[in-house]
């Protein structure tokens, strides 16, 4: 077979004649970062390819609104350093970054009291400095030692799997104020409280993001830079190469698969392929009925990478005004439900923006709220940290992750303890046709942007190699 | 309104006319034994119910299968004292229950060494059993202080929570013998490893079930009895009572809901109801698109209560050869795959059936084979307690219940460390018009048949003080 052949479908036998079922090469579940550029990268070696979208827009966990002629960010945001795939990605579609606000002093709402501080060390005491500067050194150290591919393959793997965040805290007598900043880095990073996450996978995560620092800063960090079009236009342009090719509100509810192809059910629609690309989120895996039945350890997973729970809220402001104040928009709190807070407004400053996070059992209550209440209670966090200017935006917004029905959370995966040394072997290993994609089965900065481009480039190599063995494929 | 009013049905909004949707007054999604508890319940008082069911049989984990002439229980297979509503049941569906053998001498496969024993307590050496017994005595003790049906409001419920069963033994410097003992318990009981369940749940479970000697014993204890006619008789006679109520193939994919009913889309049928009942493990409410999407700490839920992985082995012989051995044919190894085993032979005697249990990483492992050397692996282990015999049975079959589409796992859910605080005040909390079932929901005898027909009668009763308020309802 060379490049030119046209792939062999499969000849799948389940199938009931005549039924309009649409022949293709590749059947791409989801319509995120990871899917769509999975389905560009097949298409543009010249492979036929439909992608299958439940909701009604593309973009998974990134996705924009406008608030009083601004536009906002409601999911993935930021960008940084190493972050090259979604950054290659981005400037080849014509996107413009710009930096995160980070000048002047940040703030942090600290045991009941308000207090400004540079850089990223918060003024917590010295006690306090030296006990999460000694956590940090200990994760940042513990994390070069873990495979992060494989954690299954790390030392010491089911040791620290056994562990959750707040139990590994306990065994090195972390002082309160580090279980305090621990749960913000946990609420705001994958959604959950501390105790809810592995701490094999805290470890691995974090060094994915080449440390706390990195994974933590603006300047130097993964928040350093964001889009002046906004994140959701990646997405958007994507589709818009892809044209019909991409079939909005067309949730797969089955894939009767045998080693040699597959048949993909979307309601009424019917698609048959070669391949079949799962962009979704691993819990969302579950939301398929797949004939045979996924092997145990991969139905086992499905129920086993729970999505976090974050929410996000902005407020429009006429002006940036905690600027004129000296201050950077970046503000800490151990109170909530706001913990973290950033300066999301537009490059020329036309606007002020603040970009609030709501994380773990914050979001568990703050979702529950009226809107009009959780307008109210995130408008007081950010009050609580740059004053009353805060109470009276031009616009507020926010969007609750756990809420979006084809997303199930966010910003990532959660999986608890005792879990990820027997699921993660199965992440992205294909079963047969199906090939698995989405930020969690990235080799570097999962639960990021960029691990999601990187996902489907990866699955797009695996089905390119399978269906094109004498072409040449892109490492 | 009377009891003998028809209930109002929501004048739902989002539904296009004239597409054959099916009104009904209450929608039951599963037909397991908790699914056709409610219904038989809500159809003797007088409501119009359609039951829809995923797969093309009923019985949910109860399962029947002929073996050389021999019925065999491929999934929930016992009863015991106490478990007065399945028994009830089971009586007024005129099945006949006997007493699973128990005469003779157990075995033991330990440490490389096969020993028989009478009793419950196995010759693991004196050190062995005393701090066995310790464990036992403060599970059971730590268990009467748990508030079963909402643990999370249990004293120390976080702490109990924050451990899993493999870190509390750890806590308390149990023995490598008792580590053994209890993850035979864990993979049998929850389908997990120690380290994969949260001990607060562990706790509740046992709790539930009267305490660890309940639990586990044959005679006086859960595994006291086993129907005649098979457990799946159990559902079967309800549907057939239910008639064309109960649709099989019929998978339900959406479920559009106010707070006044629902619309259940299940495959081309619709259904409009004023209840929907979803009696299906918690993992599995995650297959449907909630519209509006569950609140935040449900749709949680769905992602954080995994199904355990189980599997079940029974070889049947011409005769149960064991007992002129004076082998009772129940057996514990820590070696594996098999590391329980039970004599199921029939009531008559008229032959031998080995009925084996294979937990956790072990069912891992062993679901992964081609069958042949599955069937060799559950003999070898067979062969290892009675003896060589084993090794050629008549006929051999087993069942792996995580390869059950729409089971998903089994024979229970297994949350892990740190999730079941925050969602177990969900398991069976009405949403609108949404109400659960299934045994995960129940509030005695979770995990077992017993509590699966205990929830569908909890969820008949929701409904009924609902749609009928001024009829007598059974308490």
């Amino acid at each position: 077979m060379t490049s030119t052949d046209p792939v062999p479908l499969p000849d799948y036998a389940g199938e009931a004649p005549g039924h309009g079922v649409e022949r293709v090469d590749v059947v791409v579940v989801g319509a995120g970062l990871a899917g769509l550029t999975a389905a560009r990268a097949l298409t543009a070696r010249g492979l036929a390819v439909v992608v299958a979208e439940a909701s009604d827009r593309v973009g998974g966990r990134t996705k924009a609104r406008e608030v009083e002629g601004s536009l906002v960010d409601l999911g993935g945001t930021f960008v940084g350093p190493t972050q090259d795939r979604i950054i290659a990605l981005a400037d080849e579609l014509g996107l413009d970054r710009f930096a995160t606000f980070d000048a002047g002093s940040n703030v942090i709402s600290w045991r009941g009291a308000i207090k400004h501080y540079r850089g990223t060390i918060p003024p917590i005491g010295p006690i306090g400095l030296a006990d999460i500067g000694r956590i940090q050194f200990e994760i940042d150290r513990l994390g070069r030692g873990i495979d992060t591919a494989h954690p299954e393959r790390s030392p010491h793997a089911a040791k620290w799997d056994s562990h959750s965040l707040t139990s590994w805290l306990r065994s090195i007598h972390a002082l309160p104020s580090s279980h305090t900043l621990m749960s913000i880095v946990s609420g705001t990073t994958w959604g959950c409280e501390p105790g809810e996450i592995s701490f094999l996978q805290v470890l691995r995560y974090i060094a994915m993001a080449g440390g706390i620092s990195r994974m933590l800063d603006t300047a130097g960090g993964a928040q350093e830079e964001h889009f002046r079009q906004g994140s959701w236009q990646v997405s958007a342009r994507m589709a818009a190469e892809l044209g019909d090719r991409v079939r909005l509100a067309t949730p797969v509810t089955a894939v009767d698969w045998t080693d040699d192809g597959a048949v993909v059910t979307a309601g009424p629609a019917r698609f048959r392929a070669a391949r079949v690309v799962l962009a979704v989120p691993p819990a969302l895996r579950a939301r398929i009925a797949f004939s045979p039945a996924l092997p145990t350890p991969y139905s086992a997973l499905t129920q086993r990478w729970p999505q976090g729970i974050l929410s996000k809220a902005y407020a429009v402001y006429e002006q940036p005004f905690w600027r004129d104040a000296g201050l950077s928009g970046q503000a800490l709190a151990d109170t909530g439900p706001v913990t973290i807070t950033f300066d999301a407004s537009p490059h020329d400053g036309s606007r002020g923006i603040l970009l609030g996070f709501i994380g773990g059992d914050h979001a568990r209550h703050w979702d529950a709220l009226p809107p009009a209440e959780r307008r109210i209670q995130a408008l007081s966090s950010f009050a609580e940290v740059f004053g009353e200017k805060a109470l009276t935006p031009l616009g507020f917004t926010d969007q609750l992750w756990a809420a979006e029905a084809w997303t199930g959370g966010g910003p990532t995966a959660a999986p608890a303890v005792g879990t990820v040394v027997s699921t993660a072997p199965y992440l992205r290993e294909p079963v047969g046709p199906l090939h698995w994609a989405g930020t969690e089965t990235a080799e570097a900065w999962t639960g990021f942007m960029d691990g999601a481009v990187r996902s489907g480039e990866r699955a797009a190599r695996e089905i390119l190699r399978a269906l094109r063995p004498f072409a040449e494929v892109a490492p």
